[in-house]
């Protein structure tokens, strides 16, 4: 991914909309290693997973979000917000040589990854072809510490404009809620086995009607200790290579019972 | 999977919502095989991936929508329609043996997995141990020819409740648009690799302001004849075991640079 005749061009999104302050500092972050533009979502669109919008047609709007930076809000998903990004504000320019996403408030280990719209966007860069980022610290809060994990994030960056991310063009990577001087170290792991035990909250509209809404606790399910979980709750950043490939390879030869199948 | 003292108890969901032809005729199919319950979305829930709703509360309401069948329509995202079915309409019930979603009017084959509200139901669904499978015709249109696959999509139920799905807990089974006869069977197959070429239809609103409509084109950039895609193309219902594991495994190894980080 080396440019030696031009800086690196830098897509930067998320799923908290632009005025979440993780994409603020992940902007702030990048800009020291390229051209960065911004597309990120008008509203927040947390778990929305890897949906697009085709029943409704989307907005797009330049804003000045960040001074000096390249920058639009979209109405659509974070999906959605990659595809217009390439197909209309890179069309006839450089593509994007990395995408990042995030900062995420929250983590998206684990089983998380499938329900993230901040992994959903590195993933649709991906499949472009974009060495692609989503960057999550495990902290919800608004006012969460981005500042402790810079040191890393940054590093991270650089590794990968350097010397790519291979075959795998995708990185979840997850950030403990410590003090820079705290975290251990980054360790590249396996999703780990988890689930989320969900309840439903029950309550009562004000005409009368029930409506639910969802809660739930993460039951990690899995005690390997090459996963990204056991290498957060010890306090290292997990980098989980990932892909979209969902074949289970190895429940092909046992299936192939189907085949034998006549009508 | 096999209930010798009791009939099997089957879900059903789609992302069509409760009115497409293709859960109609799935619910037809699956009653003559166990006790039937289907909860789907109230308004079509189509691309909307494994979004799930965090944001706002959900309705739930029982409905009158197949004749002696339990149904439910509920106001989130396919997978919130499982969520919900597990975590009420199952609570303290016998919780299904089997989940059906579909059939989906349009192909889920390949790269369309990850879009897919059909096939991250089935997941979710997957997720909490239950066999599940994603039916999919390739017929974007309402009035499709459902009937045609009826002895294949019978069988491979038959099939299922008979021998389980073994690790996989998940099969995404796509049907080419083609009569009874003409249909030569069915492979077992690996995901194609493949992509979407966007292009968004750019217009004015009545206002004046600009809006864009995602459409596109599918391109198989896979000439393997292992996929989903060559097996429908040659006329086969394709079955693809498929995975929530995102793990990049091969990738794990050439990354570990990163554990060289220092800060």
């Amino acid at each position: 991914m080396k440019n030696e005749d031009q800086q690196p061009v830098i897509l930067v999104t998320n799923d908290d909309g632009l005025f979440a302050p993780g994409i603020k500092y992940l902007v702030d972050v990048a800009k020291q290693f390229g051209t960065v533009v911004v597309v990120a979502p008008d509203s927040p669109q947390s778990a929305k997973g890897h949906a697009i919008t085709i029943e409704d047609p989307v907005r797009l709007n330049q804003v000045e979000a960040f001074p000096g930076i390249e920058a639009y809000e979209c109405s659509g998903t974070p999906v959605d917000c990659v595809k217009l990004a390439k197909h209309l504000i890179f069309k006839g320019r450089k593509q994007p040589d990395l995408c990042l996403s995030g900062v995420n408030h929250g983590s998206n280990a684990s089983i998380n990854i499938i329900y993230s719209g901040t992994m959903s966007a590195a993933m649709e860069a991906s499949l472009e072809g974009i060495d692609s980022i989503g960057f999550s610290l495990l902290d919800f809060k608004f006012d969460a510490d981005f500042e402790s994990s810079r040191p890393f994030v940054t590093k991270i960056i650089a590794e990968t404009i350097e010397n790519g991310l291979g075959e795998t063009k995708l990185i979840n990577v997850n950030i403990p809620k410590l003090k820079t001087e705290e975290i251990k170290g980054i360790k590249v792991c396996r999703q780990a086995n988890a689930k989320w035990e969900e309840k439903f909250h029950e309550a009562t509209d004000p005409r009368g009607k029930k409506y639910y809404w969802l809660t739930g606790e993460f039951v990690n399910l899995d005690d390997g200790k090459d996963t990204d979980i056991w290498a957060l709750d010890q306090g290292f950043i997990s980098i989980v290579p990932s892909m979209h490939d969902l074949t289970k390879y190895d429940a092909i030869a046992p299936l192939k019972n189907f085949e034998n199948i006549n009508i």
